[in-house]
């Protein structure tokens, strides 16, 4: 895939004294396998169109033979490395044929495999993972015979996030997503931002069954499954997709001993260069270091595992090249948002022990008198000494990706909050503020740690024990009132009325967006008023979460 | 505006014991003047749009004196400020009265004026430049009135490039831009990128007369302007806008023998502090380092006047905080094109004294196989010697502004060509490919650096003597030829037919956007030959600028 037919095609461009073979266990290879969900869903008319070049020519053994140089042997795997005589030991999966391929450099690429699941589940056509172009194949397969009118869907990660996108859009088949965490994609968002995604799944054919693990899947009468969750419901399905992450696909270099590290992948250097002499791992089926923790990680990315397969093809050839590691630059597009993030979640922050702060905010994409400005929400996750930046998640319906990636470079220097603050964009009012959310994120941190303008979750409003003063303009007031007991005081009259607010009790500012209260807030601290804070992504997000979590407890 | 208004309203903020106040020498204070294109265009109902905030309440005297506790003198104007007795001499330009405002800190943020022309124009309300709301107004008015059907834009800088759009987008008005340069954005594109763009323009409504300086204008018997060009051509018009840049208004700064620079802006260090003792200066009127060539330049951009803003405060009240310089990157949406850039111009470089190397590429920004697949070009400037990244210029349909925050980043910590192959990127065939322009940018450098595979620019071909080799798919000839005698080669055939090359002529290979040239640029270089080059941009480019050159000699 991405990183083996990288270092294949650029070890065979960088001399002729290279012969270069790729060893394939199944009949493809160098299909984007990110886009396997556009094909499920229709959007791509064939599975070869992601295993097509540019310009419409197939990336098979012909292919790699006349334009890139490189030999392919699909349906061959590798039984064993024989590393001390430097050779692979293959077999031809058909014929059952096996020999022996000598190497002076070897690359192990064998990516991820999905991740099984603990429960019983039948062996059906009706039940799959969705990780490899037949299993997209098989599937709209049935699909396009209209036999689907309901699946499942077990898992809330990225590919179960996207496979309902799939299912639902063109299809129109009801689904019901199981997860068994409290929310969705909770690996890259902390609970506020997953709240708000699933608060924009606008289609009525999804149902969301968080917190509810699977007991297991059995088939009726029809043969057709059915789900049993373990809070006793039964869902009668169509079909049943199990997507339950992905792991460092490991077995043959274990086999080897070639070393794996704690995340269960290939442990390589900066040269992705493995344990063992002469043998080099690239892709998902590697360990690099994750630029915030410090710590060896496998990550599943297609973008990462070019980039390892270029430089382990310059380590091969002895050049110099090295990958240093990664930020976790991750991105999904979901109905009409995109979400993405890098870095660590707060949740996940703390679990590595990090003393974390963090801020929430949202913005228009664009200057509020634009006509196509669309809503961003965001929230930034710090480390308190040093204020080092640890985490960024963001959801919009515009242009939002990119932002990440410039937080992805400065997570990869280590870089702090004054840095995210200094951050320069290129700002035209078609597609920007002239202060991005970066520069607000690093603003609203500073002013939180400088100044002790708290900003807080709209999740621990419950919590909060004290006076709630939206400051937002009447007709606003009125028009989407922010849901819990609140006195109304307009910015503009704040200063003039601070006065009405008991100094002894604790006084939380909302506004629609953050700007307001956080301005409010800052007023009343320089009043003299010891505890002040404001509502972070205010009642915009907070109104979305809260009607959701009411959606969600009526619904149950 | 931005910078003025940033650091009152913060330096309110900071303390109760500041006293701030705002002297504005025009009737509106805060307003976004790089929304007002969108006004004129007709895309927004009124100017007061602009100077509200997000939630609709004006931005007024009242709103600052109630919401951001600044005061605010509009209508006046500061005639000499008396450094030595730390107070500024003001008068009431519409009441003539003169009265004397004491500070203990005194910010300068003038920002900047139209550059007025050289030439002779007369007192019309017809002839305007665009820089101001009522400039804006002014024209509106009449455009409503219907009585606008021709137009002329001088200059083909960002503004002018707006301007065609907003006038004929909406209003229908048939535009001639006049622009004395060769070609439009000069001071942001080189001519490649510039060329493609000015092809891009699809509107039948809009002339293009370049490389024309204007004599004159005079007004006709009813009034209305007529522009005489140099080259003898004259323009009857409706309506004329000279947009001929903007310079930093500094007239009140001189007087008052506050230092400036090189560029005509006020010197300040990175506290914003200028030459004088309790003055700072920000926004456009100041010059701060560029972080590529450590020069002092003013920059005239809203996003970074806002920065400087809050630097200026926090320095005033006695705060760390820091300016530290700027990329420059800039971005403007001209009808279905974002056009951006960061850094310098390849031009612009090479007069700053670099030896400069560049490339010049061109990609889907999604995978091909995405159905909203869209086209980006790209042009990356470097130092040759130390490999460090000088600029970058970016065109497409889609997302590309973003990359070019990146790039800033990159810029203002002095990375190279390495930086940018390594930079991360979250991918998701929604928006991006597995490997981003970036990364392409900095692996097609490093090939030509390292690998002598050299990319040569469009402008180059016609002087190039030597075989053009077009290895494309024989579909692909077939359809949009490459418009050079050029031989045959599909790239699959290009090992088993390297012998038909002539190994003492040079060999310029073309593909259709640059990938695949670039691959059989390294098998004849493999193979021995000494003289191989791809075309960087392939034939899309290329015969775009071609084809839009000829349109031009036809026309002209």
């Amino acid at each position: 895939m991405a990183a083996g037919c990288r270092a294949a095609s650029r070890l065979s461009r960088l001399s002729r004294d290279f012969r270069v073979t790729i060893i394939e266990r199944g009949p493809f290879i160098s299909f984007s396998s990110c886009g396997l969900p556009l094909y499920a869903a229709g959007e791509i008319d064939s599975v070869d169109d992601l295993c097509e070049t540019a310009y419409g020519v197939p990336r098979d053994e012909k292919y790699f033979r006349d334009v890139k140089g490189v030999e392919i042997r699909l349906n061959t795997e590798v039984d064993a490395i024989l590393a001390d005589r430097n050779e692979v030991k293959c077999r031809n999966i058909d014929k059952g044929e096996t020999f022996v391929l000598p190497y002076d450099s070897l690359l192990i690429a064998t990516g991820s495999e999905a991740v099984r699941p603990g429960f019983h589940y039948p062996s059906s056509t009706r039940v799959s993972p969705f990780h490899s172009p037949s299993d997209a194949a098989n599937f709209r397969k049935i699909a396009e015979k209209g036999s689907v009118r309901k699946a499942v869907v077990i898992g809330g990660g990225f590919v179960g996030c996207e496979m309902i996108e799939a299912l639902t859009s063109l299809w129109g088949i009801e689904t019901v997503l199981v997860e068994k965490e409290e929310r969705l994609l909770s690996g890259s968002l902390d609970p506020e931002l997953s709240l708000y995604l699933e608060s924009c799944i606008k289609s009525e054919r999804v149902h969301l069954s968080l917190s509810t693990g699977v007991e297991g899947i059995e088939t009726d009468s029809e043969g057709l499954p059915v789900v049993s969750l373990e809070d006793g419901q039964r869902i009668a399905a169509d079909y049943v997709f199990y997507c339950l992450g992905v792991r460092p696909n490991t077995q043959l270099a274990r086999k080897s001993s070639v070393v794996t590290g704690r995340s269960g992948g290939i442990l390589v250097d900066e040269q992705m260069r493995t344990s063992v002499p002469n043998i080099w791992a690239a892709g998902d089926c590697a360990e690099v270091e994750n630029f915030v923790t410090k710590a060896q990680e496998s990550f599943s990315f297609g973008s990462l595992s070019n980039r390892m397969g270029r430089v382990a093809a310059d380590s091969i050839a002895g050049r110099k090249a090295s990958f240093n590691g990664a930020a976790g630059a991750v991105s999904l597009k979901l109905f009409s948002n995109i979400v993405c993030a890098a870095g660590l979640t707060e949740k996940r922050a703390r679990q590595f022990g990090y003393e974390t702060g963090s801020v929430i905010g949202c913005w228009s994409d664009r200057p509020e008198y634009h006509p196509d400005a669309k809503v961003i929400v965001g929230k930034l996750v710090y480390e308190k000494p040093g204020l080092r930046l640890l985490g960024l998640q963001l959801i919009g319906e515009g242009e939002v990706t990119r932002y990440i990636d410039v937080f992805s470079e400065l997570l990869s220097h280590n870089k702090t909050i004054a840095d995210l603050s200094e951050a320069e964009h290129a700002y035209t009012p078609a597609h920007s503020s002239p202060i991005s959310p970066l520069n607000y994120l690093g603003f609203m941190a500073d002013s939180q740690e400088t100044d002790g303008v708290a900003n807080v979750s709209p999740l621990q409003v419950p919590a909060f024990r004290g006076i709630f003063v939206d400051v937002r303009e009447p007709a606003e007031v009125g028009s989407v009132p922010f849901p819990e007991k609140s006195v109304h005081i307009p910015l503009s009259d704040l200063k003039s009325r601070v006065n009405e607010l008991d100094a002894h009790r604790p006084v939380m500012f909302i506004c629609e967006k953050g700007p307001r209260s956080y301005e409010a807030t800052r007023v009343l601290l320089k009043s003299g008023h010891r505890e002040a804070s404001y509502l972070g992504g205010g009642n915009l997000l907070y109104n979305r979460i809260k009607k959701f979590s009411e959606q969600l407890e009526t619904h149950s």
